[in-house]
């Protein structure tokens, strides 16, 4: 995992304080769910080799999505203007958690940092990591919408690496069972206690 | 719409008692983040007259999912014990809902609807349709978790009538839209007021 060991600003991955309020036992609950199994992480591996090199293609794509939504670019804006430092600095912890969807094993530090990154769309933690103001939560109903965008617009990526079609759909079934599970894990803050 | 009209037990489309708590505004912005589009709505129609055909077989699958996994079937048993009777009413409504997301406009009455079902798997109204005792609530985290098997057992079925491959695409896109939009709506009650 040397590899994954980054200098980006924030990023806090095995270093949060607080551990994820779900349990190892749990996340298996989630993962039958989804139907996740071992071939989709092998898969999921396979994914992480093809999009990391389009790392920047994939954040231009979803920034540009963003940008182009006033009511989603808010959530980076004061006073109805996007704060570029706040965007940037978003961006690179973003690429960093794609990498670790598809590279890290779903262990303890892995559900530990999902829970930080969901208090940190959270009024809880949101605007901290970077020490600006903008609106103090992304609310909930955009996070669980942007499952639609995450998922369908990787699947083009995935296939520009010359793998075959049933590959690209393999790893792409991998990578939107992932996002299920993630995007799960993200609403644990905004959930009401004990209905989560 | 005439056809849509069926006598289901518990089905109260156009009848509910609470106007959904999200606008009509809301719902275009939400639709504009999954990007669903009036071709998308013109695939679900087309999704809708391929599906309904095969309702049962869907049902079988779904069902399927739920029965093989006690943490899910959990949500319809009491004392571990599944209640036919609950599952079978749930059935024939969940199957109406297959026909209403595909074939009728994301109206008012449709917001009020989505709304309804949310509040049937919450502890707010859950068991109270069919008059049995049943665990209090769905947890959320496996209503979100279902977006995958929902949307991804529908593919093979897009394909059974003859269709060419991006004409099955196309509707699975449609579908995938959609079921996110309504797995949105129903987070509703479970999320902390003013977090939605
Ligand atoms: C599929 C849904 C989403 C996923 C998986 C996701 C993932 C992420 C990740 C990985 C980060 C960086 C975490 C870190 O600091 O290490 C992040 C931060 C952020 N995301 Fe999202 N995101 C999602 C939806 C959204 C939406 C819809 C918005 C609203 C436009 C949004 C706004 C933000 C903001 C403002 C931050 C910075 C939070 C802070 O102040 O630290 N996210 N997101
Ligand atoms: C994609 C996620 C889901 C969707 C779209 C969905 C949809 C529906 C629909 C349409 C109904 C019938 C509503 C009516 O009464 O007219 C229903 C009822 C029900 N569902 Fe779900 N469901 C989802 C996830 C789940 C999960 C994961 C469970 C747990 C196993 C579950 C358990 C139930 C139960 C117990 C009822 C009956 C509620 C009552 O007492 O009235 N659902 N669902």
């Amino acid at each position: 995992m040397e590899s994954l060991e980054t200098n980006v600003k924030g990023y806090d991955y095995g270093k949060t304080a607080k551990p994820s309020p779900i349990t190892l036992k749990e996340l298996e609950l989630l993962k039958a769910t989804v139907l996740f199994s071992p071939t989709d992480e092998e898969n999921l591996r396979k994914a992480g080799g093809v999009l990391i090199e389009q790392a920047d293609a994939i954040m231009d794509i979803w920034y540009e999505l963003i940008g182009s939504h006033p009511h989603l670019l808010i959530y980076f804006s004061k006073n109805n203007m996007a704060n570029l430092e706040y965007l940037t600095a978003v961006r690179k912890r973003f690429i960093q958690w794609v990498k670790d969807v598809c590279l890290r094993p779903f262990d303890q530090a892995w559900l530990n940092y999902q829970h930080e990154i969901a208090l940190r769309h959270h009024s809880i933690k949101k605007n901290k990591t970077d020490e600006i103001e903008a609106a103090p939560i992304v609310h909930y109903r955009y996070i669980i919408a942007f499952i639609y965008p995450i998922t369908a617009t990787i699947k083009p990526l995935l296939a520009n690496k010359g793998h075959a079609p049933e590959e690209v759909e393999a790893m792409h079934q991998a990578w939107f069972k992932a996002i299920v599970l993630t995007v799960t894990l993200l609403a644990y803050p905004y959930v009401r206690t004990g209905e989560f």
